[in-house]
């Protein structure tokens, strides 16, 4: 139900607090507070719909900050949607909770608010339930004109393939994390609390996915770190590829981290940057448009007949990926194993 | 993200199982596979969208059948977009288990299928996750004519207050459930059964929700309990109501269960039934659609300018609704207190 959350019970506190989340549209014709919402798509649009859950635990650390949660949350939806060059509108929320700590959902809201305002989401509608694991389901849907979706399947022999911003952070913050007692040398107190907002904080490329409509051939998000997400994209577009191993974007932080940069930038995820591929002709109008969006892009390799990932050191020597490595699932399913 | 829902690890082999599961539909220009689904909105229409959550325990017997919960998951939506008078369309995901246990998983594919058949609902995307409880999140869309959806505000002075089905059953069936020694003489084998069918595999009243456009002048779907959800329906119309106890619709089955049957049909929820209000006018045409959508329908009451709910028993005494009666939250809420 979108009525108010929840209809009854403690959690109907919840509920009260979750009804004026988001930014006002003037397409929503009737948001939180009946039996479902009722919106007003744009015409000529196609609509663009991702669903991503976050799981305690599994997905963020269990003691990461509510607003971090709130903020994640919409963002991780909110880079799906960049991948597909949309622009995003409304989104349903499933708040599942121990208990109803208000506190924990003021916290969540405050995060979960400032990233939908920043990007004209509304919130219209969900459900808030009684959980022993808590757990946030959001649903996103956003427009873009027709045929200019980018998908995974539009690769061409000879396309560059371009990442955004940089590549391992999520993931050198979650390995701190992970094992407290690790103190490289080189890194500062600055980096620690920088790589760890890159974890809990991710900024999805909403801009430069719009920007790259009519640019790019084909898009991903890197949610499961690139070597998993390229994978899709070569597979989804028949194609593969070669990937120039000292071309790949590292923050200063992740050089201070030390240990292996560049696995992590191969095979750790959460970094929610966008992977995508053009023509070598667009080469100038995409550093023009990521330019505008305001975030870097980095050309690391380029997309060749022959299937499967090739990695090319510095020294020229290729390999292939690891499939062993860390990254290629959640952190709880790798410390499970 | 709507791509293979899982991209990586054992998750997978679930994220494989649901790409082809519910109706094919020419609207869905991209379905399961990418970042995001891309669909092709219904001209002139307006998008109507519910999201549910179904917890193991709290909205559910852990124990229930692994194709009720997902015919359940699916038709506790479908009754939200029933009380707008929406046609269904577009179906997302959010499947969070413990382990990926196959067999569970395609026991629950199998009741989500048949009734997203039933209702030509594509499932488009969504995600699958690991949780030490199970639960599982639908967001369904569809759309209506402008003008068109049933809200809850609509109720007029002088309208008659109507219910499809009956009311109460799968309230009796939780009973029987959670005091599995308790034994009603007259109740039969059949009885229990048919009693446990409407606990689990509610039936949304979809076609009456859509044959009521232009006919009803506000509704709701009765999923905490008569009481509570046509208080809210009151409450958002800013009118009252009283309700003939005498014309409350029972089944043969909660007859038989006997301990307090109106109580049963007044407080407890999970009905899934659809209350709405029309003109007395509008009886004869009401009566016309609910045939042609094949349910029955009953008239209980009357909207009054007299805020409040008045119940009224054959001897013709009033008295208010009890606010300390079960039914007033979920099983597990009740359960803990």
């Amino acid at each position: 139900m979108v009525e108010p959350f929840a209809a009854t019970g403690e959690f109907a506190l919840i509920a009260r607090y979750l009804q004026r989340v988001g930014a006002a549209r003037s397409d929503v014709v009737l948001g939180v507070g009946d039996d479902a919402a009722l919106l007003h798509p744009p015409a000529d649009q196609q609509l663009v719909v991702a669903m991503d859950a976050l799981v305690s635990g599994v997905h963020y650390p269990a003691e990461t900050a509510a607003a971090a949660v709130g903020h994640k949350a919409l963002a991780v939806n909110l880079s799906d949607l960049a991948a597909m060059a949309a622009t995003p509108a409304w989104a349903t929320l499933t708040l599942a909770l121990p208990q109803a700590d208000m506190a924990w959902v003021a916290d969540f809201v405050r995060g979960f608010e400032a990233l939908a305002q920043q990007h004209q989401v509304a919130l219209v509608g969900g459900d808030t339930v009684r959980s022993a694991v808590p757990m946030v389901v959001v649903q996103l849907q956003g427009s873009v004109p027709p045929g200019q979706a980018l998908r995974r399947s539009g690769a061409a022999v000879g396309d560059t393939i371009w990442v955004s911003g940089t590549l391992g952070d999520a993931g050198a913050a979650l390995a701190l994390w992970q094992v407290p007692s690790h103190t490289p040398p080189a890194l500062t107190t600055a980096d620690r609390h920088w790589l760890r907002q890159r974890l809990d904080c991710p900024t999805p490329q909403v801009a430069l996915g719009v920007a790259l409509r009519g640019l790019a051939t084909a898009a991903i998000d890197i949610s499961d770190g690139l070597v998993a997400d390229l994978g899709h994209l070569l597979r989804a577009s028949a194609v593969g590829a070669t990937l120039q191993l000292a071309a790949l974007p590292l923050s200063p932080a992740l050089r201070r981290y030390g240990s292996d940069p560049v696995a992590l930038a191969l095979y750790s995820g959460d970094d929610y940057e966008l992977c995508f591929t053009a023509p070598p002709t667009a080469t100038a109008a995409i550093q023009q448009a990521a330019h505008a969006a305001g975030c870097g892009v980095t050309p690391i390799g380029v997309i060749e007949s022959t299937a499967g990932l090739r990695l090319q050191s510095v020294s020229g020597v290729q390999h292939t990926p690891s499939t062993t490595a860390p990254g290629f699932d959640h952190f709880a399913d790798r410390a499970s194993r």
